[in-house]
């Protein structure tokens, strides 16, 4: 198992992280991610840390990365199931993600997308 | 990461097996899926198979139970994205997963339990 799947929902595409991640896997992520958006013109990437319980500089990185490459590739990334702690533990060591939307749930974060796709409001969920 | 992370979508709880399952692990998912439907009122569960290699006769009977349990709590199980190496292995093994209904990806799997839900056919699809 050295792939993480990617998997197809809607106009989002849903990755849940739950192994260690290392150099090489993330590389192999960031590959079949650019391929998946390709292939089916997705709008979004959820992305659910819910199993993570740290969150070091590394995954903030690899985080970072995805978002923007999908931006390229017009997809908007939300991370997704943050864990209190974690997200302490990340402003305390001054990783603040700021290239990355969050959202408490894969639900909100899926809606995030959706209203952006439908012109309802800015990415945040607001309407402008 | 000790746990594999439940996520809500709409009516339906989506697992992604990623890991190797050893007995531990599957238990205690066993015992988060059944709180998880509890506690959302969920009507379906949908595990994605998709970045296994090889499915055993543990795996399979893990399966089998997840989706005997879920039954009980009036919940229909769906496994999607079976790689077909992985199918031919269960049939050349004798292990159908006769209890399992399956689905090709996870948005065909999530089309099947809003279709029974919705009254518009028997669980397969198929309108009765």
């Amino acid at each position: 198992m050295d792939r993480i799947p990617i998997l197809k929902m809607g106009d989002a595409l849903l990755i849940t992280i739950q192994v260690d991640m290392h150099d090489r896997l993330a590389l192999a992520l960031e590959e079949d991610l650019t391929a998946k958006i390709a292939a089916t013109k997705a709008k979004g990437v959820l992305i659910d840390i819910s199993s993570l319980e740290i969150v070091d500089s590394f995954i903030g990185r690899m985080l970072d990365n995805i978002a923007a490459v999908s931006r390229m590739l017009d997809a908007d990334t939300v991370v997704v199931g943050m864990r209190p702690a974690v997200a302490i533990t990340l402003v305390e060591l001054g990783l603040s993600l700021t290239g990355v939307k969050t959202a408490l749930n894969v639900e909100r974060g899926m809606l995030m997308i959706q209203n952006r796709l439908r012109g309802l409001g800015d990415f945040s969920g607001r309407r402008s």
